[in-house]
């Protein structure tokens, strides 16, 4: 492939391993490069979650997604010289030999040539009776061979002093991002579609390490998961890509022995070649990609897996693949694994990996739980289970409910347990009525936040808009006789993390000041314009006050933020706010001029007070029209 | 640290083993940031070569450098419940403890303080000593404990289907820059000092993970090695930081328990507590690169190894330590190892891990060796060995350096073995002088190009000359009777990487027409412009012909290339020349333009059809006044 003159071959001074390679100068900052560009193509562009796992593997991981079972290559061995072979290689080339030689029956070659699509797909089985019937021996020597054995492909080690876990380095890069998923939902604010994206080393110990940089034990990886509604798989931004022409071979047309066919995913998707939008967007996306990064479109193809190639759980799946001089070779695979993973996962460990859908209407079921309390718990699905096997609807039921079990799992699983925060919802209505009754009749103003979120991030939500005095409601309150609560008072130091702007994880944060719909094509065009200055940024469109939406972007160190409010909408050309976020002051500029001042001062070429010093200071906007 | 927030606790879904911890979206977003950032300031900034080895490595890479004997803990077992611990920590936090303890008497007291600073450097004895003479119990359980055993740190693996390769995890990355060492001084066309970089993951089977990120089994680590003469130490730059004020805790202070001392850094070395300039520098760069990624300068200090903390090889060792809520924490190690990892890997290898030191003088020594031969050999040090050794001069000698089994070396290590290249000069010599004779005799103008490079970067190089035939001399000549010699036509298509800009490895080249010193003063000015806009760039001030080091560059795939030349010297404001790789046209253009058109052409911003409309097209330069 096209880094190959870049790499420096297997370690020279200790010849004898192979299948491990070193990049060069030139071959790291190629690889860096390459990084950076797909970073910006799909993570930036896309918005996508990106993490970092472990590639040492606790074992219990790889056994739940199948790998300890099931990643295997079939292994022959030489009788003679114990030399190992895989096994659909030697067949492979066996056939290929008989198909070029001139003296093999016409006959032998038809059966040979049909055989040759089905190697991928064969059984242990299969491959025995193969072997048998064309005689196959050891490829140099010409010694007879053994059976196909299975020789799982991970590299397994132990972990901790007394070697008591076993672990494996990993063979792909997905799994870390399923294991994750709950905290990546929690992170998208629970909504679906969103993706997971993870780049880093994978290693596979190969039975025959061939074909230079091809099929290697250690390499690296970027893999995407898109998560979306199993019900609901259209594609938002579909319309954008549908007219791209791609070079599709559809498993039909390997079986007919017809070619490739040139069509518009828009095509492919409707024609149902292509099983759905999302698929067809990121086939799109990944030949967009690899134009960037300078593949020759004519040496380019999709071809789709037959179905005795295909997992049993996938819906359908097509390997990107591109001409080189060891023939087509796979580049990158792109497959609908449908809800596999995330299931088997679950199984293994009993927690649900799985989203909410959020209710077209509330349900208000259970108004009046306690007297004097009407609050309607909306899209509590677990809520509402809980109370259906329970029946009753008195606040000694409700209570009740929390049986000490359950709270030791809210307490264990704080942050894990999906029922968690509903539970804990019925536990404050009740509490939090007694508290608010008392306050009301006293006459003191209060705010109740029963949002559910960390307390940490609620105290920072209420000290942004100033209020003294804060009651805390924990376990605690409901064991105490008479209950007890925690008073704290205005947290009065700003909470954020000042971290410089380069090494910030977002540079900037993209506000509109409501989530009113008039502002979606300016987020629209800001984020698209920051996109290609490379600037990360996030969008926070939830409509939260812009208060609150502030303090968040701080505690996750962002250190500049664009407000778009109801001025931009009439200024010509639109002007926004951009906030810094240790000083908390503001300007007001041109909306177009915003990726460049804060290229600016990322790379330190301007300061804040410059920009203080050349634009409008700004004192506050409004919230409404 | 800073990153603690961003980290996805240990795999949560998966609980049980300790040390492996799971990076969440802004986790990896910054994490990328001071990656970017650290190879922008050290590789960029220094022209580091930077390279990237195999994580899993082969046994006897590790064996050599001394990993699979001596990197290892000592640990102790709870010897009731098996629990195992590191025998440093627990005697630390006994004396901690003892120290801490109102009932301790005075003497006991003052005994422990002064051990504290030992346990470091402690033997497998010592430690075993100071366990009997506290009585030291087991921590949580107060049960007994076992002797100190040796533990060591790495994860082990089997590489290859039948398990025959022992490997192992890397512990660290640095020996993946020494066993490349030749590679990279050869990148450096053989010259010192030339640093090389390497970031990756490195992985120590910690017996007990802790201190949340500090002390954890998987991680990543940014090592640079730095190779200088060992007879200069000196550094060009060291005069640009040497005014720099950095806290220093010298070992002297730390054995008579005086406190660190704030001095510059050329105090540091003049007064010789720091060891050399180089090492300085470093010390210098360390803190300004930490400055630059946010840490509280009053928190900073480094430390001085102790001499029983220090490798025996070393000279001298010193921690960039930040004071966290763990206390003082090492973050960064700068130590001055000599030359002990190369002379490890030498000896394990036979391959000479050495730089040869250009003469001041050319040894004219054997100019008479072929009659009508007058040659001199510059530098040539191993082939002075091989003559003094031999001490024949006649022909009939020099042919019979060449044994069969040299030959059979020159071939296999062909761009390996230091050796080669001198016994193919003298080969060359000798059949040079013959057909050189020849093609005099029959008034052919010619051009000996006998400079040792890869045949096929000397064709190059012909190649861009327009010399129309080549004769290529080879082990062939020297076999047949009579000799016969290959020949070549000029290749007329021009060899060159047409990567997109924006995964070229480096954008931009930087070429002084020749090496006159007048043009250095440019060449540090533009390179510092490129750096400071994230321009990756290489300077080539060999002095070879322009044409010759465009041809290097285009093999290397860098797109652009601007060239100093003696116009730039007159014009005000200076003017360069911008070359394009593929189509090798070029402009003329103010060299503080530079940056920005490189940038714009990288990013996509200008094509360089824009360019040459915009400016100026030159046809060509003189390379002389």
């Amino acid at each position: 492939m096209l880094c190959l003159c870049f790499v420096l071959s297997e370690s020279y001074l200790f010849v004898g391993v192979s299948g491990l390679y070193d990049f060069g100068p030139m071959g790291c900052a190629m690889k860096s490069n390459l990084i950076q560009l797909w970073r910006k193509f799909f993570i930036l562009e896309e918005q996508m979650l990106e993490v970092e796992a472990a590639m040492l593997t606790p074992s219990k991981v790889l056994k739940a997604s199948g790998h300890v079972d099931r990643f295997q290559d079939y292994m022959v061995e030489d009788l003679k010289n114990g030399e190992c072979f895989r096994a659909d290689h030697l067949i492979e080339a066996h056939l290929e030999k008989l198909i070029a030689d001139k003296k093999t029956p016409e006959d032998v070659k038809e059966e040979a040539k049909k055989m040759m699509p089905m190697i991928d797909g064969m059984s242990q089985n299969d491959m025995k009776e193969a072997i048998i019937k064309y005689d196959i021996k050891s490829p140099v020597k010409g010694n007879d061979i053994s059976e196909p054995k299975e020789f799982n492909l991970m590299f397994s080690t132990s972990i901790g002093p007394t070697g008591q876990h076993k672990g494996f380095l990993r063979p792909e890069t997905a799994q870390g991002i399923f294991v994750n998923f709950k905290r990546l939902l929690a992170f998208n604010a629970g909504k679906l579609p969103f993706a997971g994206a993870q780049i880093g080393n994978a290693f596979r110990n190969e039975i025959s390490p061939r074909s230079g940089l091809l099929r290697v034990r250690e390499f690296t990886m970027a893999e995407i998961e898109h998560f979306c509604d199993p019900n609901d798989k259209s594609h938002p931004k579909f319309a954008g890509v549908s007219d791209l022409k791609l070079s599709l071979y559809s498993a039909c047309n390997q079986m007919d022995g017809k070619p490739m066919q040139s069509m518009t995913i828009a095509e492919a998707v409707s024609s149902k070649l292509v099983a759905n939008e999302t698929l067809g967007y990121f086939m799109a996306r990944i030949y967009l990609f690899l134009l960037k990064v300078g593949i020759n479109p004519s040496k380019f193809r999709f071809r789709q897996h037959l179905s005795n190639e295909m997992a049993h759980y996938a819906c359908d799946c097509w390997d990107a693949e591109l001409k080189t001089s060891y023939g087509w070779i796979e580049c990158v695979g792109c497959a609908d694994r449908s809800c596999y993973d995330l299931t088997q996962h679950t199984e293994a460990t009993g927690v649900k990996l799985v989203a909410d859908r959020k209710l077209p209407e509330p349900i208000s079921f259970y108004k009046q739980i306690v007297s004097g309390v009407v609050r309607t718990c909306t899209s509590c699905v677990h809520l509402f289970y809980c109370l259906l096997y329970r029946s009753s609807r008195t606040e000694h039921c409700i209570l009740s409910i929390l049986t000490s079990n359950d709270i030791l799992h809210c307490m264990t699983y704080r942050h894990l347990y999906p029922g968690d925060h509903y539970l804990r919802t019925i536990f404050n209505i009740f509490v939090i009525s007694i508290i608010a009754e008392s306050l009301t009749l006293n006459d003191i103003s209060h705010r109740i936040d029963d949002s559910g979120g960390s307390i940490g991030k609620r105290y920072a939500r209420t000290d942004m808009i100033a209020i003294p005095y804060g009651v805390t409601i924990d376990f605690d309150t409901l064991q105490a006789k008479p209950p007890t609560v925690t008073l704290r008072e205005r947290d009065t130091m700003k909470q954020f993390i000042s971290l410089p702007a380069s090494i910030a994880p977002y540079k900037c944060s993209v506000l509109p000041i409501t989530n009113n719909v008039e502002f979606n094509d300016y987020i629209k065009q800001l984020s698209e314009s920051l996109t290609l200055n490379d600037i990360s940024h996030r969008i926070d469109d939830s409509g939260g006050s812009i208060g609150k939406r502030y303090a968040r972007t701080d505690m996750i160190a962002i250190p500049y933020g664009v407000t778009i409010d109801f001025d931009t909408l009439q200024a010509k050309p639109p002007t926004v706010t951009l906030r810094e976020r240790d000083t908390m002051k503001q300007v007001r500029a041109k909306m177009e001029e915003i990726p460049q001042i804060v290229k600016d001062l990322v790379d330190g070429r301007r300061s804040w007070d410059d920009i203080l010093k050349q634009y409008p200071i700004f004192e506050g906007q409004e919230s409404t029209k």
